[in-house]
């Protein structure tokens, strides 16, 4: 099956992102990206640090892995500009997520900024993935700014609460142009799975793997997921039906049977 | 991973069974069971025409899969005790999913007639596994009378509306002994996975695989989902907040970063 | 708006049944009652002591209010059979819900003991309201037998989880002639008047008001909300669709507007 | 119960907010008013035909009903402001539900644009009602702009499909200070029931009731629904439990009672 998704110039095999904070152990953190196959890592800037190799996370991703930088941490545009071009000076490469988050509470985005981030960044010869509550509107916006994707919300970050936006992210699969990466929220693999017959393009992951009880086997778990739902989005879901439709036959055969038909 | 699954005493590694009603193409039929890596499938004997290989679903199935008939077409335990007996003696093996449906509608088993046929049919000596509406009362029951599985309804056969009863489903996993097989209802993969991290043993499907624009593709991706559901069991879903958790550092550390600490 | 509910030759303007357990006073129930305009409530004959007047539950039931025994406590036929007879023996009328449970932890209901109950209690002459499972093939079994209605779960028992079983509820009611009245689990006034809306004949309510901060004020909430929920299922639900549709012009008028036309 | 409303100054007794589009005969308005109790509605200015009074809805509308002119057909926060002004001058008050919405699918609206033109509106002097998408960040500009009210939708304008971003909208509930009124998707009255029981402080209704069966019927069951979930919510709601809770005495009896004590 070739189908692959290209982003930012680059082709991507697996539809997995997977974050990497909150893990027990950093130890862990090879081993979790090698079973959930992922090709694309989101790391916290504040977690790249470079003088001390132990506790730079970067140290903890495979070759070849792509490093997609967050902003987390900013709270206005400006803030997240900032941060995505420190991490480009630091070697992180081009890509960059965006994230602008000034509510401590849901940890809401704020669509207005993101928006602004990215049409700066974009000018800049960043790959933007903004990180949004799913908003049609700015979703068009966003794209029409150059957007490599759009990352909307299922539900809190961290909440493990599932695609509690599914309507809305539904708009954005339908009108939008540039692949959708369902991003926060995700708790289990089945939700994984749903987003991707939904016809997301990828899913980021992240909290319900690194507080799973046992983290590599839940990326395996998601990796098979992501592939599962992928699949079906292919292949065409059947038709839901209001009654039933019987899959065996259901008139009195039993006569028949026993006369030796 | 060593996950076996035993019914009637054999030990199977995939958690998915698959139905063979319903295909455009009975042709299709091996692939599928190859994609889908079914070890168990279950066919309505009326579809067993002995006289008649090209018109025999059994002709289809490849060597080692476990035939499971149905008794689909019976209205009351007689019929489906009838049905299972023809079965056995065809050379059908020895188990047996009754199925007893005498309402046209919504195709609803008759749980109180399937008890007295599965009390009947084990003290027989086949592999009985039950077709209910998920009825806790009952499936305790179903257990003392032998049962090797309980086999409860998502939503009615045939209509791929999901896991609707999962309330319910969840009691019988929790409080009893035996495996829980969810079958009927269940028409995308996503469901195929959320009842195997609820700690249901398998998932059977017919429907939503032979209703699919790419039944083969569409069983593969059933197979992945189920997989991936039972991992993320086994691995231990982490916690699910109503509040946001940060997976990131969200204190201002921008002005420390640009300093150069 | 005549829209009488007649059970065993008794016209109900009421909708709303009303459950006397739980209460963290009992002097609150002559008030309950009054807010939530309930003509049937139902007590479990455990309360009703005919010894002690303060400690017996009817002596907080107002006159003109029917009142239904119910058999709780009651593990098998026999059992809820010789409570009904002690009930109406007592001076508690001949109405009688059948509660047979012998699942303690989520307190399920044994809907083949149900049906033998009520087989038998329909013979003595009383006005037999079995509570179940909600079991289309069952509730058929139970109208046969003669109920007066049959009272189908939403949850477990002072759950207030709400209508769990809605596509379940849903068949009894498309299926059956006899009044549908749900009984179990609905914890708040939108669910009531959900049932409601789908077409059922009336609701019982205990725990969600008994546990309510203000139990007089539920009352009257809920009382409402059952009107709400009957007025809506009479008027016809708009369709439901998938997309948007204006319910004002989209049209560009403002130049028009301001040109003065 | 003295639980009155206050926006813009004026003191509402009534909760239920109706919309005025869609109605298959404009006849029927005056008697929708009056069923529903409603003591706001909301006109689409393009309605407002001052030279012909049969064809001007405002005709239709009883004295003392506060009128909120829409922006509806407003694409942009400069062409909202512009009808706000017209609608003013037209001698409509100084109420104004801004709704900018250049999305003809899904008739999203852009919260960014409504921002804005509240901005504006609220400057000069109007009682300003936006609606939005529910996005917390965007509702805390708002009440710092001045809004009066925030109207988050709970699914597409016309649809009836119910509180689909309820996980959104909670947000507002518990972080804001401003009245929210759940604007659009609300089908029936359970979903209205259920808005209130959030903590929304109001609801408005329009498609749900313009194409009912019965307009009239359905109007009376809204006010209904939406003073049980009022009083609901200032009940308060009992809590929600995992497993089951007897509401009546489970413990053996039978022998006790039939000995006579």
């Amino acid at each position: 099956m070739n189908d692959s998704l290209v982003i930012g110039g680059t082709s991507l095999e697996s539809r997995l992102v997977l974050g990497t904070g909150k893990f027990p152990d950093r130890h862990l953190i090879p081993r979790v990206i090698a079973e959930s196959k992922a090709q694309v890592v989101t790391v916290a800037l504040r977690r790249v640090n470079l003088a001390n190799p132990e506790d730079n996370v970067l140290s903890y991703i495979p070759e070849g892995v792509v490093v997609m930088p967050n902003t987390s941490g900013a709270r206005c545009a400006e803030e997240a500009v900032r941060i995505a071009r420190l991490a480009r000076a630091a070697g992180c490469g081009n890509w960059v997520k965006i994230e602008i988050v000034p509510d401590q509470v849901y940890l809401m985005p704020d669509n207005q900024e993101t928006l602004r981030a990215t049409e700066i960044l974009v000018k800049e010869g960043f790959v933007v993935l903004p990180y949004v509550l799913p908003d049609l509107v700015i979703g068009r916006k966003l794209q029409d700014a150059g957007a490599a994707a759009v990352m909307p919300l299922g539900a809190p970050i961290g909440s493990n609460r599932g695609l509690k936006t599914a309507e809305l992210i539904r708009m954005l699969v339908e009108e939008l142009e540039v692949p959708i990466i369902v991003d926060a929220g995700i708790g289990r693999p089945s939700e994984a799975a749903a987003a991707m017959e939904m016809g997301c393009a990828a899913v980021l992951v992240n909290t319900a793997v690194a507080t799973a009880g046992d983290p590599v086997g839940m990326a395996r778990a998601f990796a098979l997921a992501v592939e599962a739902g992928r699949r079906a989005f292919l292949a065409g879901l059947g038709p839901v039906r209001e009654y039933a439709e019987a899959s065996s036959p259901l008139t009195g055969f039993l006569a028949e049977l026993e006369q030796g038909t």
